[in-house]
């Protein structure tokens, strides 16, 4: 199937989704993971096709083991399923009721987006649970996973797919992008595509961003700092700073930058200096920082650098100010984060820092929806509309206004001696 | 000062701007009203020069009265700014709140979006109805208003800063672009700008979308609908449809296209067309309309006409799911309305209309920010994404996380016998 065939078909199915009542939507996801269950045989067999394929073409060990979709990935991948099932619905919600006028009452109701279409990395869960959290979110999907895991993404679409459909989804309500030319032609595809989601390399991001029309939800950089402010209890910092830098230095949340005010450089850099070292990260630093510890020397590159990687660049600041307009410059409005003891200082730099996650006296890798809670995550935004940081079923949905009447016209309010609009605040649930 | 200058401004300003306190904003939205009463004359004045100029460039009369800024119009400026005034700061508001673990608390509050660039019509009310929402929400604003208001909007631009510089807004909060030339060079500032909201033509709005990577919020047509169902009350869908097409025609919400199930046909469209005829409206039909009533022909052309004026096309249809499937595919995902005495179908219908606003038994007129009772509106949105319909305070605003711990780090909760998330609901809002 060609993509604008797929694409014609999910808009066709997005608008029957729009109705799925929650319970349909619940047994779609049991069944989809007894299905999953049912076929581990199979799947471990596609996987270890994929597998074999990548070891074959020396695909480099992280790699290989994102790839892996073993029974225990299948089972962690199920009770994600289960955890979704349990959310409450997110469509249908009225989120604000007013009375216009005597029988004449407005509802503010969530509603899918549509058609998203998501553009994922190499691990075959991402699609079980992008899959998932689009159904119970009842927006349409076209999915394009990564190459090397071609014969698992395959299988698992297949075996989600046909699940939903025997559970009462319709027709086209997800497919599978399988080329790299489908993702191109993907992005001309503004008339029956609402949103696309893609993850991956910086550069894969913008590429994204800059060839299509249609609205793009996620982030190119993770650009993260912390900011030891002069009223830091120094062990925190070193402690919240080692994890945001070293727990896992390959993702989008993790520390790149490290700004400390000057009061309290002479004390901190040393042991951060100490600490860091030793699990071999290098340090970069400032003029000001070298004056203090023997590191490299940061250049400009520096401040607008996304390592992901054992590297951070360090730059001491005359004040918080300076901190946070070095954040609002070279930062890529993601997560952000200040160590102080001082509730003004931390207050003032939340506010101030115009990123998705603002964080006091904790480390940055706590900006993920599973640790917020969100059951799951699709994605993490760093843009300023719609749904910013880690985004979940709430950030696939947006809502409709419904107006209910008994022949109701403007006509009526618009004299003079006209009726008059109550605007009344209801308390109550959609109904006609 | 050249665009990027004052973008860059803005910019500033609005960092400043999300730490201002409510008191503050409606302390400078007091000293606005003010002074713009205090310098009605000058007001005047400028507004006479306008007038003047257009009135010499033979400009249409109905163009004329937007223009006109008369003491009617300065008193109902002012009365909005009360009325805005006496909402709830949309900032600051905290919409979830979860404990991740003992003494890591993690909220979800309202912030400004940051810097809007809002493209508008020649009318000077809209100025100061945007820059008091703007101003309102913590939003710095870029203003580029019509040539035609050149004087006035200059005036009133100035009278708004300087009023609102001196109730402690910071410099550069907004700012008057004031030539063709500006409004091109902003489509560039993607650095500083976070939102455009382009008022204007279908022309002029498709030219923004498609000539920015900032993200643009607006409609460009309303091609909106009226479906008459089988179970309609004639007279009612006779009233709604002559409320929705004449009450203003040359306006987005009002009537382009009319719909209607095959088995009331005969018994409404008769009525109809002498309603209409009568109010000088122009009908077009298809052939099965033609079949009932001697009307021109539509073409397919007609169905995505927006005409702006007393024009209507008019489809019969064999059933609900055509006429959702036609508004789907010719509509604009504005406005679309259903009448009936059938719930079950008008729910259906509610659902399935793919737009921003879905209405039964009431006119398409009703799809308004004043209307709805949002105090005031910034524009209407046919994206499906962030705000949708009718915008107001709440769409110029986005929310930021942020998460209180106390040293808190991942590497605790890594471990498989490490500590474990609470995720409890907070019942309170974000404090440090």
């Amino acid at each position: 199937m060609d993509i604008a065939t797929a694409a014609g078909a999910a808009k066709k199915a997005s608008i029957e989704m729009a109705m799925l009542k929650g319970e349909v939507k619940n047994s779609a996801l049991r069944a989809i993971a007894q299905a999953l269950t049912a076929n581990a045989d199979k799947i471990a067999e596609a996987n270890a096709l994929d597998i074999g394929n990548a070891k074959k073409s020396n695909l480099a060990l992280p790699l290989l083991k994102r790839l892996k979709f073993d029974q225990a990935k299948l089972a962690e991948a199920c009770a994600g399923i289960e955890s979704l099932i349990r959310l409450e619905d997110p469509v249908g919600k009225t989120l604000a009721a007013t009375e216009l006028d005597h029988g004449l009452e407005l509802f503010k109701v969530t509603c899918p987006i549509g058609v998203i279409g998501v553009i994922f990395e190499s691990r075959p869960d991402a699609l079980v649970q992008i899959s998932s959290l689009c159904l119970k979110s009842s927006n349409a999907v076209l999915l394009k996973g990564g190459a090397e895991a071609a014969n698992t993404n395959r299988i698992l679409a297949d075996i989600i797919y046909e699940a939903a459909i025997g559970a009462g989804l319709p027709a086209g309500w997800l497919s599978l992008v399988e080329t790299r030319q489908g993702v191109i032609d993907m992005l001309k595809m503004d008339k029956f595509v609402d949103l696309l989601i893609p993850r991956g390399s910086n550069e894969f991001v913008q590429y994204i961003m800059n060839n299509t029309n249609i609205p793009v939800m996620g982030h190119a950089a993770g650009i993260c700092h912390l900011y030891v402010d002069k009223a830091a209890d120094i062990e925190m910092a070193v402690r919240v700073t080692t994890d945001s830098k070293c727990q896992y230095s390959a993702v989008c949340n993790a520390l790149e930058t490290l700004l400390v005010h000057q009061d309290i450089a002479k004390a901190f850099l040393p042991k951060i200096q100490a600490t860091l070292e030793e699990k071999n990260v290098e340090i970069r630093g400032c003029e000001r920082t070298r004056d203090i510890i023997g590191v490299e020397a940061a250049t400009e590159e520096d401040w607008t650098t996304e390592y992901l990687d054992l590297i951070v660049s360090v730059k001491v600041v005359s004040d918080m100010t300076e901190a946070i307009d070095h954040i609002n410059t070279y930062g890529s409005k993601h997560t952000d984060a200040i160590v102080t003891g001082d509730k003004t200082a931390a207050a003032m730099f939340m506010e101030m820092v115009d990123s998705a996650d603002v964080f006091c006296n904790c480390s940055t890798r706590f900006a993920d929806g599973f640790r917020y809670g969100l059951g799951a995550e699709v994605g993490i935004s760093t843009s300023k509309l719609h749904a910013r940081g880690p985004v979940g079923l709430e950030g696939l949905t947006i809502y409709k206004w419904k107006l209910v009447g008994n022949g109701h016209i403007v006509a009526d309010y618009s004299r003079t001696d006209g009726k008059k609009y109550t605007h009344k605040k209801l308390n109550k649930d959609f109904e006609l």
